[in-house]
Order: C-alpha cells, then structure tokens, then sequence
C-alpha cells in the first residue's frame, strides 16, 4: 500500500453517490483511508452541523482530508488521488483524448444525472413545489434514464471501450457509472436497454475494490 | 497564436453557460476557433437533430472538433485544451492541491449549480410538472444564490484567491464563474451578498477573452 503523509479522511454517507464514487478510486489505488460517516438524514442532517460547515461550507458530501489539505467534489478529490499517489493503478489514462474521453463519461453522470436527482432537491421538489412521490419517482427515473442513453451509445460505439468504460482496467469513469447504475436499480428503472453498462457493471462489481466501497457495507450502512 | 494541427471548432449557442465557459477558455488561452451556432430554441431545439446527435449523443452543447477528435463535455474540453495546447497561459496550476481548489470552485458551480438551472430541466418542470413560472424563477434563484454563497465563502476564506478565482491569473474557475454570475443576473437575483465573486467578475469582464466570449457578442445572438 502507498504510504501517504498522513493518514487520509474520508468524510462519507453510506448512500451518497458521490461518496461511493471517491470510495471505489480509493480502493482502487490501493489507499489507507479512514470513513468518517456524515449522516445525511440524522439530526436534519450532519452535513449541515457548524463541525462540518467548516470543512465544507456546501454542505455536501464528500470532503478528503489529506494532512493539513481539505479537498472537495468528487471529481476533484478523485483526479487529487491520481496526482498524488501515481504509484498504484491510475485512474485517468496519460493521453489527453484520453483522458478528455474519461472525464467527459464521468461529467455525463456528475453534471447531468446526478445533481439532478440528489436527496436536496427531491426535498425541495416535495417541501417547496408540492410534487407528489409518484411524480418524484418518474423525475428520477426520466433524468438517470436519458442520461444512462446517451452514455450507452457513447460507450457502445467506441472502439476503446474494452472491459470497462475505457479499456480493459477500470478508470474514473467505472468509479462514476457504478454509483449511478446502483441508484438506477434503487429507484426501479428498468436496465435492458443498456446492455454495454450493465456488462460493465458487472466486471466492475466481481473486483474486491468495488465491492467494498458497495453502500451496503459501510459501517454506517443501517443494519450493518 | 499557437499552431493547432488543424483547425479547431466548438458547437456552441450564444447563451448556453456551459458553451460560454469554452469560449472563454480558447479565449484566454489564444487559439484559433470556428464556432459553429447550433440554435436551442429554433425549430424545437437544433442539437436534437440527427446531424448534431451523431456528434453528440446527449443533444447538448457544446461540443470540440480538434482535427478527427470530437471532444464533448464543457469542463473536459477545458482541460484537454490546457493540456494539448500548454504553449499559453494554462488555466490549470501544476501542483496537485492547487489543481484541486480550481476544478472544486468549477465543479461546485458545474455540479451544483448549473444542471439544476438548465433548458431542459425547466422546460421538465413547466410541462412535466405544471409548475408555473413564478414558481420556476424561485427554483432558478434558490440553487444559485445556495451555490453562490458556499463558493463566496470558499473564496473570500482562502489566502490563496487573488484578483481571480485562484492567484492574479484566471483559471478554468473564472472560466465557469463568470457564466454562472450572468445567468445570476439574467434571473434577477440580488448580489450582494457576493462582494468577492462580483469582485473577481470586474477584473474577468475587464479582459478582453471574456469580453469576446459575451452571450451578447456572439454571432447568433439576437440582434447581433
């Protein structure tokens, strides 16, 4: 195991996407890392407590700690990791087509799913707007729905794509998609017309890295 | 200017925030460009057509032509600039940490803010939702000003901003900012509360990349 400076902190929700995200990059270079768990429904919400306004004045999770560093997003804590610690398996390739090819699949669920399905804004969509579960659950599956589509065909049409989103060993972009296809099935949607995503899901799901950072076994998981 | 293999193109609509980013992007860093306006609004929406579609699966602008490269995502395509084209200023720092702070401060915005704010969301809202436009133009402003704050605190807390996002030379966070404070004022909301951000938008405005990269500027802007 690379030996960092300082240990490294994690601050995460067993369910946070975006948390799972930086967990599965975590483990897949290979990182000692410390899970501080943030509740997201505790207390109206941990995240929101002045301990962790003062790591991360969004109020979201998840934030690194890196010694004396704060790091924040998901994306920039990933690309932070691979900078860092080049050591262990690097999660974006060296060419920069390349490397434009794995950022732009993770920015297709980081910008375009994701965001618009996050707890905050189902919140506001019941407590402000008035929308009704139903209409919730049919918001949540259009967005991840037209979203997963898209990166289907992306995928499905590139001679790159191998094993994974991008050739046979796992990138930043596996460590995006798998968190996005773990809410698709938590909300339901149907996964058959994205038979590419789903095969790679399923090479990514049978590596250890990507089983343990599984929301089900976190130590804050309920039931865990 | 620096020589580009061949030249480059970006799919771009006058007032799409994400294409706004890359103008301002290839701005900065001088390089020749052929925008090429693919209308939003005309004839139901021009990048669902098959012809954009082919380029772009998610119908969403903008999009980089480099030579035989189709480069998709705003934030990607910002960086595969700064790294296939280093001659001029580069829009990311060189050490780690750094790199960091500037892609959270886009993300935050890129994330967060923008997808939430979006043509298509709204237009989801209005006709999926029957949410009428009072209600819409509160949804608009809530996510900005919340956004906004959180990334004026990260900012005016950190001895590392200067004239700009990150030091006394833009970055791919001014690049994201600026756009975002448009669409602020486009919706009307009060910025007051963001002495640092308007700051930093007075020094941007006053340079001539983003200047040239203005909604109001464009060939395909009303008007113009």
């Amino acid at each position: 195991m690379p030996t960092t400076t300082k240990p490294l902190k994690l601050y995460s929700y067993w369910r946070s996407s975006a948390a799972y995200r930086v967990r599965i990059a975590i483990n897949l270079k290979d990182l000692a890392c410390q899970i501080v768990p943030v509740s997201l429904v505790a207390d109206g919400g941990e995240q929101h407590s002045a301990a962790y306004r003062a790591i991360n004045p969004q109020e979201l999770v998840p934030t690194l700690v890196d010694g004396e560093r704060v790091i924040r997003q998901s994306l920039a804590i990933i690309e932070y990791l691979d900078e860092m610690y080049p050591q262990t398996l690097q999660l974006l390739p060296a060419e920069p087509r390349a490397r434009a090819r794995v950022r732009a699949l993770a920015l297709a669920v980081a910008c375009d799913i994701h965001p618009l399905n996050n707890t905050r804004v189902l919140k506001y969509l019941e407590t402000e707007m008035g929308v009704p579960q139903a209409e919730r659950e049919a918001w949540i599956r259009h967005w991840i729905a037209l979203g997963l589509g898209a990166i289907e065909e992306l995928i499905a049409d590139d001679v790159v794509a191998g094993a994974f989103c991008h050739g046979d060993a796992p990138t930043m972009a596996d460590a995006v998609l798998i968190p996005q296809i773990y809410n698709a099935r938590r909300w339901g949607l149907d996964l058959g017309a994205f038979p590419t995503l789903t095969r790679i899901e399923a090479a990514c799901l049978a590596l250890d890295a990507f089983e343990r950072a599984r929301p089900e076994r976190q130590a804050d998981a309920p039931g865990s």
